[in-house]
């Protein structure tokens, strides 16, 4: 058994990960930490979790955390990168579900988060941990940095068109609606039911955390720089990200076999049938990415549909998918959760 | 592997029944039947299945069916009554998640569902499925009738009160508040997201199919006439059932202690702890009831939360918990999911 | 022109008064005032008043809310009770749409508001703005307590029955579902769309500030005591409340008739056809209440279904309602917003 | 007083319509009519109505509907072209919310639709109903073809671009969020509440209707041919279409400044201040289109966010504006309705 923990457990994802994790067959839940909640029995903040989870919250502590085999981080920006260090040297395997080792180039990642990067030297040597990007480099990692939810739906998507160089990697457009869950479940105005249900609006138009990361992974699948406007929208229900990616071919092909064999061996991202429009409640608590391509009136145009949940491909689940090919198990175990619909 | 069959898989009771036999490790899914859709993958109508049930909707053909170890009815009133003679003849075991083997009384059945009853003799056989009051009858039965959504909720919530003759059984309130789901997935004005989100509104005031049937099992649990008012209410959400039951009490005892004792080898009934107001959500697609009682103010009202998730525990759970009984399984096989929250 | 403040805008009570207010025909908005957001357009807290609503919150002064002819207290309990004495002995006219004077007797309100009451004597003048049972008084009142939106519903649920003394007035029941509106604009994680939607649950079983309101009003109707249980449910939408009682009828009468001839007269109560079951979504955004009555089984239990919009006839339309009996107006003036349906 | 009729009122158009006619201080409602609920009141459907609208719904008969002045046909396509033509010669002005007059070309029309039309010549002398287009056209038309909902928020948010030459028109791309009352009230499994609410999805993606009838208007607006993507997505709310617009600029201007003029004389296009992102429920309930333009990171791609309410702005609210330059009176006359927010 896998001895694993967790820092910063009170979010979406520390739940969304505690639901997978309590059910992996190789797993044993060693530690949950929470300065704030100490003490505090989890399934008291999270009900589902009655009977299933028997951990309290406990105030961090390296000691206990370096007894883990693997030490997962669902806490903000700039706590991961504080605590992983130590954690690495005594043999952990660290898997960061937050962004603190997500962006290779620190002046950008400092840009964007607003604080100095404290450990770049492990921003070096974190794998960017999309496994259908990096597969064989996560299998050897001791440090994984979970991409977000975005750059998931948005990479994942745009891949097969700018790994063959079919489009005009200058005006890429990514317009991504995601459900609230992706704010988080701090206390907050704008993500009130009042406020976010039965409304739906564009945020951070001007520049948003994730663009810079989704640029690094095009820009790697292209070989090239490439141009991308992300248009984020808060979308009012829990779970999902659809993400609407547009291009402009620069030649002709067969998109739909395209897409079949880049993701044929893939477990997780599965290619709609040809005129399909995936529905977000389709992957709603599973771990998957579901793509349709389409080419509307046979133009220039591609027009790509890609579908995750945002807590599970976008954040728990990828973690834990990484978590198997840090450790050699099958990479499905305890991803086997079909999602709930209706 | 216990061989198990659908009819009639093509509403939300059907598509979480496959969601449950897929994972289920003991079950192999022989043969899902529906007219309408005979030979459409059931994963086309359903995407949440891809990749996990291969099966195709056949039409319904005994032969098949009775090639199965167990047969799941998910059908209207008035299917089921017409098929299980021939297959539990045949050696089958039958489940019916429908209503036509659930009011011993036939003419009080005739009345509500408006319709003949065909099988008599099968309604006298049948075990009405709630566990925690049949298990044993459940173990030897060919027939299983599993409760009602609002049924089941109610039930467990009034059970110990009524057993230990503790309340005035003659004025009994349940006021239960349903997510839409309960309608099924037929086209209906009623039932569209712009009439029954953003709105509360009871319903079936006058009378209502499932009075008849909570008021049969209430009686079995006091041992006598009761008087019940039931009030169901449509609630914007796809999935859930909030019961809040009143009593008025007639001798004063330890309630919590009550309901701890009653529930406590109970796997699928939650009793929390005094003061707790569970949620729906905290039971989202978990084949669980969580109970909570109050006692306001000191006074002789009792107020009894009870919630399910009436797709699971409500329906599609329950029936694998009763096959789990039927064929001497643990009875928590299959039923593993811990809920999905948020 | 009826010269209008606001105290306290920047809730949900506060924009929906101003929506109102901005389109009365006889009302000039003069101020509104918030200390956090002085300076700041209404506009920009709240765009769908752009174009309408041209005024500025500015800082809280007395000299300003002195040159107007009404000032509404949109506040949290605790604001109005000190500052509405100056401004009445300035000659302006008072409405609260907060609590600090709904509850006569000042030992139970300092129990359940946690605070000492600091205008005892304003508490004895002020009169309880529910037109429908103290019409009189408001128009010749000084200051004025708005009810809470719960006992808006409940309380006109429940009159007819308990002025002709129908019902055994020692068992009432109030089982009341509100949209989470009613918790108001304050961040808090209870009240987040992941945490709020897509579920159902009670809360404040134990007690709920609005019961001793309630009970207060009752009594007065009763002209006796009476036993009230009030559970209140949130519900997952935006507004409205729906109140479902029951009580225990004494004598047999003809309760259609009688809540027909009761609410004759009222321009803003309307009692449905018998048999029907009122939505909350008829009466979104419109100061109505609507009533249906109903006696399930032809038993001794009546039911009744009373629905309103918690943000409207339970708090901003009941106020302006108010303000037109104080000032003489046609009662239903700048009240003729038909409900948004769908 | 005009008197106006409206043709099939039993949909989401026609319900809106009724709420804003009853609320018109110059209207008076003659007659509705519907074949299926000929004798039924209308506030029996539409209990919001109560009190408001005395009116019952008539058969369809030509005679009472040439009492009117003007006929709203509130019909699905193929009924308006088949009833105009007598109403106009006897000299009643119609105007359709439906989509038969929308499209000039007789071909294009028959292919989107899927039947043959039977008014080519109306076709011909009907004006398309965009005000902020075809202000004085309308003014001196007998036949006005309301414009669809897409087409209202998508050729308002490009039109300044448009006109002014500054983008590149060959790679438009409209990428639009509807809230389900765009689907009508019609029963259906894809708009049940179960189905469309906690979920997202594009539809429609090879072709909508509404792209022929946008790309006519965006042709008209640019002076010459224009390629457009258009994908709608169907959206977990009620009302709301949100568009977001993308276009590769071809020289730099100031974008603010641009739409600030286009839009400074229209009462119902709100264009926000710099920086901003308009939310649907700002203009929820009301005649409204709010607008903002970005330009990320100084790009050349410039982004467009253009709400409105689909059955305000989109349908009713724009047929009533419609009306009331026909006939001369105030443009705003009976759209004061302030958006309803929360």
């Amino acid at each position: 058994m896998i001895k694993a923990g967790i820092v910063g457990g009170t979010g979406y994802t520390g739940v969304e990960l505690l639901r997978l994790l309590a059910g992996h067959p190789q797993v044993q839940l060693q530690a949950i930490t929470s300065r704030s909640e100490a003490g505090v029995p989890v399934a008291d903040m999270f009900p589902n979790l009655r009977g299933r989870v028997g951990l309290s919250f406990s105030a961090p502590d390296v000691e206990e955390l370096a007894r883990c085999d693997v030490v997962f981080y669902a806490t903000p920006h700039g706590v991961a990168m504080r605590g992983a260090g130590e954690l690495l040297q005594r043999g952990v395997k660290v898997i960061d579900l937050g962004a603190d080792f997500r962006i290779k180039d620190i002046p950008t990642w400092e840009q964007w988060y607003g604080m100095a990067h404290t450990a770049p030297g492990l921003m070096a040597e974190a794998v960017y941990g999309l496994p259908e990007v990096n597969r064989a480099a996560i299998s050897q990692a001791r440090l994984v940095a979970c991409p977000g939810c975005y750059p998931t739906a948005v990479q994942l998507g745009f891949m097969p068109l700018l790994e063959q160089g079919l489009v005009d990697k200058d005006h890429l457009i990514a317009d991504a609606k995601s459900g609230v869950s992706g704010a988080g479940r701090k206390a907050g105005v704008g993500t009130l039911l009042c406020e976010a249900s039965e409304s739906m609006k564009a945020y951070a138009v001007p520049g948003h955390r994730h663009l810079p990361e989704i640029r690094q992974g095009l820009v790697q699948m292209a070989g090239a720089e490439v141009g991308l406007t992300f248009v984020p929208h808060l979308t009012p229900m829990i779970r999902g990200i659809h993400a609407t990616l547009y291009a402009t071919l620069k030649r002709d092909t067969d998109l739909q076999a395209l897409y079949e064999q880049r993701y044929e061996a893939e477990p997780f991202v599965d290619v709609m049938p040809a005129g399909a429009h995936p529905e977000t409640r389709s992957v709603r608590g599973a771990n998957q990415c579901r793509i349709a391509v389409h080419r509307p009136g046979g133009g220039d145009t591609v027009v790509v549909l890609s579908v995750i949940d945002n807590l599970v491909k976008g954040a728990a689940g990828q973690a834990v998918q990484n978590m198997n090919i840090l450790f050699g198990l099958n990479e499905g175990a305890g991803l086997e959760t079909i999602a709930l619909l209706p």
